[in-house]
């Protein structure tokens, strides 16, 4: 393959962000290929054309099907809200395309079984967008993990926490529909039990609590019209890894004060170690034999940094660990990829915080 | 009561830090009783005779119980091995005094159901030392959140770790004990658990999962021998309140890093708090329409600091948690006391760790 | 004007990070005129041929001179060494094009003079990459200023420190020859002076004491030739400030454990804020009547953020600052421009930083 | 000498911080010789019995010359307002009484000239009140400077800065007096001076700028009538040490949000230490090879820190560094002193002083 043409779906919050990844992986990478933005489609054309004009994509669709049947669409993005993951994915699949997936990956168990089984099917490169695993400091973690500086692990709390639902007249919307795989466990804790797996590996059984604090929302912002809701706004859970570490999780999208708190420490006999996406780039680490916690700053010795700047303390942005994650996505694609979540992986995250529902549910441990 | 005659048992860590406490709280405070530094006990009489000579006790005993019978004495403060304090405590009951015993009360349920039975038959005044309590920026958060400027309360995150044990080569020691209420939970959570009730109310229910992780350690320091262990190095739960609220709790003493890493936070419909007892001075407060979260740092509009300086910023100490606490515990001998854990009170905390011990051997919720 | 034709002169770190500025702008902003890549400028021919496919210029070039000269050419964005800014704009304001220069603006406050009077002349936009000042947080801090929110202001206190000097091995390069603008005043200082004159206004008077630590450096990396060094290692001086503020200002290439410290408090009689380019995405703030200092999280709500993300506490990255530099770069050539360094503005902080060399040789005090 | 009997002058603040200070150090140490806390003296007799009373010492006086002669008293601790000192030394100097005084030493250079020579001829042991040296981290901290840890000292920035006189109606008292060695730079600065001599020696030159920021203040709380106002509120300094460092020193009474800021921050060719005396439990470390600063917490491993726990992380107070002061004192007294700031040091801090206050008033570098 000399070049890849990439199709993206959605042109929102996430959807910008992938075509920025997108724009810039081959300007801060020497890249395998050649990338070539071929196509953006969103279901209103004027949009997918003014989008397709600003981000630099060739052509502009209104409809998705007809972006995954363009002959120059190599790899679909897909960005949309979470249940057309589903139908999206699948008609990628079929036409035999690469698939990059936002998350969750899908609305169900169910629907992310058939998923990675087509994925399995297909033979492609897929991957589902757990963008925090790309932080350089995230690699070095699971670095300083692998290479046994922790010694063997024993511990991990961990907690997403944001505010952006604490007002109880923040709207309904999709994000708090059951069906749509709403709530904060599935919207921000997804995000960590893909963190916890990727650091700590498989979890084994958990025991949960969900909660709906605030039962009814404004139909719409401003609206007298309320709605009720179901989904939980708050989860906490024990988690019994395999290697037999324990631990504990939160998530929140109720807790003020949090803008992106993505949270969690882990301990092993050797040392623990510390992060918070609202501040990515540090490292709190604290090895045996210290005098106390040092923090660590990004720089250019860790993976993925120097593509940003030569020099330490700079600081990378959220944008940028979307760079990271397309970058590993296009290594991939020529067979060098070295990290990311595919879809048999993204299945087990989505295994995991069902594990969590049952659990809690039943007010009782599940095993996986 | 013109004065109170004092009679301390134990001169390890405790001991010296009533110690301390008996002999400020006259400098500090105005008292409405004379206090009398009247006995000191300790089991080696040529420890307790230096020891009472240094910190201005009247007389030494090699016998506890001399000390309890001791006329002079009116109030028994107990500082001696968990398994210790029943003994203690029911004699100086039995005799009519006041007692004030370190935590845990007791290394049984039952044990903690006999004294405070005794407690309430004998009429007397009782306090255990929870001293963290009594931090002013503790109380503050009682009345931040007694005042309503939370909300309604949602949620608790808490854990209380330390590293003292997480060397394997660490000795065995009475700590390691299960019949003296040994392991991470008894010694470091108990305290968390008492804070949690003190801020957040009743626990209705938990969930929990409880570990030992150096299941054997050298007999003594630097001993080959080895002795099995049995307790929890480790303990995780699951908290539900019955003010409604949720909430995790951890207590470890393997925790690389942390020498007295008593934390938590509690979020409301109104608000988020954090606190951390290694930064014992400070409170992290975020309230609904601030900008992001404040830092507070203690000063004299506080209950309790202005004893200790004049000026904010100026910083209280460990020890002087303790003089708190008995400042509260005297103002309780007249009448006056605000604040502070009774037997009534410190047996639920007992019932409590209880609790957690069978869920995580049963596991499964228990209700309390 | 329809389209903008950018020229960039330089493929280092800055040219890299133009290029990336330049790429996005157009992505996360609606602009006002249309960008076209036009040429880039490198010595090293292959070098510039590479870069250019790589970062989307139509064309490269070896020669400076035929990039100004290109019609397609109707801004110049020059981030070569120092002692080229001034050859090279003024042979670009010779051809009347708009110039974005990379700071220091010259190495002398001579060449600067010439600068700002051919730019004058010329009638064209220009901008100095002081990027820092771009930053939403920073924007942010103007505004709490200018909106009287800290009073009438009356302290600064400024440092910017790094490491990379630190190591006495460090080789000689053209960053510690006095002709090229050398020395930490220079490289870093410039950015504080530039900093402070953003929020603060102009300085009517400094002392300064100046050091050269380690007197001579390898001539290469690992060589055992030694070169004499007589720039400043570090700086420090006092300022006052025309609207009556006093402070202090620090700059150092060899203080150990600093990557990127440009850090700085600003207090009024109303209030204090707090600002380290290590966590660019905080401002820590305390205004009359507050019971801490709060911490601040950038958010959409200040100016240029909600370009990158619509979620608050997503942090933007060093990169991103040059995005928001170039965006108003475009804006100044449609007559829209708010903020920006431009040659003016420049040339003050390089009398700034001149009176500082000055105060220091002389040991007084110098008025400007 | 098997009995040292203290006599204490004053019941304010500081009185009492002496006397709590007397009280502990007995309990916490193993002093080499008995204490007798033999008299306090206040002009308000009625004071001084209830004082005397509450803080256990055996007698009272209305008349400090009494005490003084007071054969009971060997040492006599002075905590007067500032223009006291300087009588009330030279009686218990002129009495061969060891002193004991509270900073500043005196309220001129030529007092605290004589108050030295006084000392030296009565051959006595001195002491000034800079409790903050004896923090066990700034005991660290000179540890780590002098066994050459930190390499060669390049760098000392020191902030004193709080806040209780920001507000203008915060009213005139004897702190806002010249003759009483008022001012921000006499009350806080002298604290910092002493520090920085402390750790990095002898400072050669200075140059400075001093400022009156409220020139006039209520004659009393709540009063309509003004007094002019002579003396800084805010001091900023260049400051060369004599082993070659340069540095910035800044104090002020009214930076908004600071409450007891005295914090430095020192780098040498080997690394780099900071310290906040608001978090003064904790030291700020970098060496040469570490990933990043290090977070060190007080612990009993320090000199002085085990008296008060045997446990890491459980925080000194404001109150116990002035035991730990008083303990060195009566080290002192029987020859065994390590640390504190006699009166010869403390006249050479008040000559440091009284540079800055010339540099700022002269406008130029002063030579010490």
């Amino acid at each position: 393959m000399r070049e890849l043409g990439i199709g993206l779906i959605g042109t929102g919050f996430m959807g910008r962000a992938h075509a920025l990844a997108f724009r810039n992986v081959s300007a801060v990478f020497e890249l395998p290929v050649r990338l070539h933005l071929a196509a953006l489609a969103d279901a209103d054309g004027q949009r997918a054309r003014h989008c397709a004009s600003a981000w630099g994509f060739e052509r502009a669709h209104s409809d998705w099907q007809q972006l995954i049947d363009d002959p120059k669409v190599n790899l679909v993005a897909i960005t949309t809200p979470n249940h057309l993951h589903f139908p999206m994915a699948m008609a990628a699949l079929a036409a035999g395309k690469a698939v990059y997936c936002e998350k969750p990956l899908a609305v169900s168990v169910e629907q992310a079984q058939q998923m990675q089984q087509a994925a399995q099917a297909a033979g492609v490169v897929t991957r589902v967008g757990y963008n925090y695993q790309h932080n350089p400091m995230i690699v070095l973690a699971r670095e300083l993990i692998d290479s046994g500086q922790l010694g063997q692990l024993i511990s991990f709390q961990g907690e997403f926490s944001e505010d952006f639902m604490a007002d109880p007249q923040s709207p309904f919307s999709w994000r708090c529909e059951e069906q749509h795989a709403g709530g904060a466990l599935a919207d921000l804790g997804s995000h960590l039990l893909a963190m916890a797996r990727y650091l700590m590996g498989h979890v084994q059984a958990v025991c949960a609590d969900t909660q709906t604090v605030h039962g009814q929302r404004p139909a719409s912002s401003g609206s007298r019209e309320l709605k009720p809701i179901v989904i939980d706004d708050q989860a906490h859970a024990l988690l019994r890894f395999a290697n037999g570490a324990r631990g504990t999780f939160s998530s929140s999208w109720l807790k003020h004060g949090y803008k992106n708190h993505l949270s969690f420490e882990i301990s092993g006999t050797l040392g623990t170690l510390a992060f918070d996406q609202e501040r990515l780039n540090e490292l709190r680490l604290y090895r045996v034999g210290q005098e106390g916690f040092q923090r660590l700053l990004a720089g250019p010795a860790l993976p993925g940094y120097a593509a940003f700047s030569p020099a330490p303390g700079h600081q990378l942005g959220y944008n940028e660990l979307k760079t990271l994650e397309v970058h590993e996505l296009i290594l991939a694609q020529v067979g060098q990829g070295q990290r990311g979540t595919d879809f048999q992986e993204a299945l087990e995250v989505e295994r995991l915080a069902t594990a969590i529902r049952v659990a809690a549910r039943e007010q009782r441990w599940v095993n996986l």
